[in-house]
């Protein structure tokens, strides 16, 4: 088994990094500096021609977007070690949570970091023009993010953890919601959030990124 | 095996359609109109508390988020059709492919149908306000998609579909490229995704989506 994981400090990379670590893979960890352009060297981009990171290359065949890899380390070595359901409805929920951090979550998160002053963006770098920075803009991703929030709080209703059990959909789903907390989203008004956030921090591999 | 499916028209619940008629399962279908408020009543918000189609609850378990659904149902009974890979690099390809097609295509599609004069929206309905939709807005969008158009038409370079052979990637991206087409986005002058399009358009489930 041949593993490659392509990360940069500050990215979203680090939740990848969380998922490799949960699984106790072995893997190279390649960093790449994103203020000096290292993911869009031609090199790169012929592993990720979007010019992101996380990215992974198993066995040969490149993989990106952080919930594909979640997801794909899931269903390869997440059974197992009990941290992804088997093929089933269960499967199913998790892959909803996790797809759904990386559509619905990281869209307004993003936006929500482009829209801030400069600096304030919760330790990721973001290149935006200072005409991007725009009232209007900033109040619709607070307004979206507020409904997330929301949707996952009430998720959590009654439970510890999104599946019940411990699983990679915290995993990812956690660090996004960090992300935010980072940025300065107050989250103590979700307590269902707050609660499972101090639950998710208990495992040591999730602990490493809030280190960072 | 109870498996109900939750669309509207005009919307991309279509793409989920597609998914479910290649795999060839039966389904109760349920109808929701977007312009009447269907999907956010009480009674759907349970079922998907984003207020959004596509949507399935599958022996009881809502699943959303248009590629969670593709991938789960794929998991469970696309390789067996032929139409997604056993676990492994391969059903990673498909994985990040119809990921990324949820991620980075359908947000620069919804920003460029966003940004769009009202009625130009190629068939989805699109909530937005008049300051909304702006030359700044309407220029990023293009440029982004013409960034994902390069990526997907360099990723088909050599290949009858994505993966080699026809799979539910396949129909998944198709279906966010032909909303483009809707659009007006001209695809014309991306050779390899042209002759794509029509390979999968020879598909009886991708055909019926051109119908409508």
């Amino acid at each position: 088994m041949s593993l490659i994981f392509y990360y940069a400090p500050m990215s979203t990379a680090i939740i990848t990094r969380a998922v490799i670590d949960e699984l106790g893979l072995d893997c190279e960890r390649v960093k790449h500096d994103l203020s000096k352009g290292e993911t869009r060297t031609p090199a790169f981009l012929k592993i990720n021609p979007n010019g992101t990171v996380p990215a992974i290359v198993h066995d040969g065949t490149a993989i990106w977007e952080s919930a594909a890899i979640a997801m794909y380390l899931g269903d390869l070595f997440g059974v197992q070690a009990n941290l992804y359901p088997a093929p089933g409805p269960k499967r199913g929920e998790a892959m909803k949570w996790i797809t759904w951090s990386n559509v619905r979550l990281a869209d307004a998160a993003g936006r929500l970091s482009a829209a801030l002053p400069a600096g304030s963006e919760g330790g990721v770098e973001v290149a935006v023009s200072a005409e991007q920075r725009t009232a209007e803009a900033l109040a619709t991703a607070q307004k979206d993010i507020a409904e997330c929030l929301r949707i996952l709080n009430d998720a959590l209703s009654g439970k510890q953890f999104l599946l019940g059990a411990y699983t990679l959909a915290d995993t990812h789903v956690q660090g996004f919601v960090a992300w935010l907390g980072m940025m300065g989203t107050e989250l103590g008004s979700y307590a269902n959030i707050s609660g499972w956030l101090a639950r998710c921090a208990e495992r040591p591999a999730v602990a490493k990124t809030m280190d960072e």
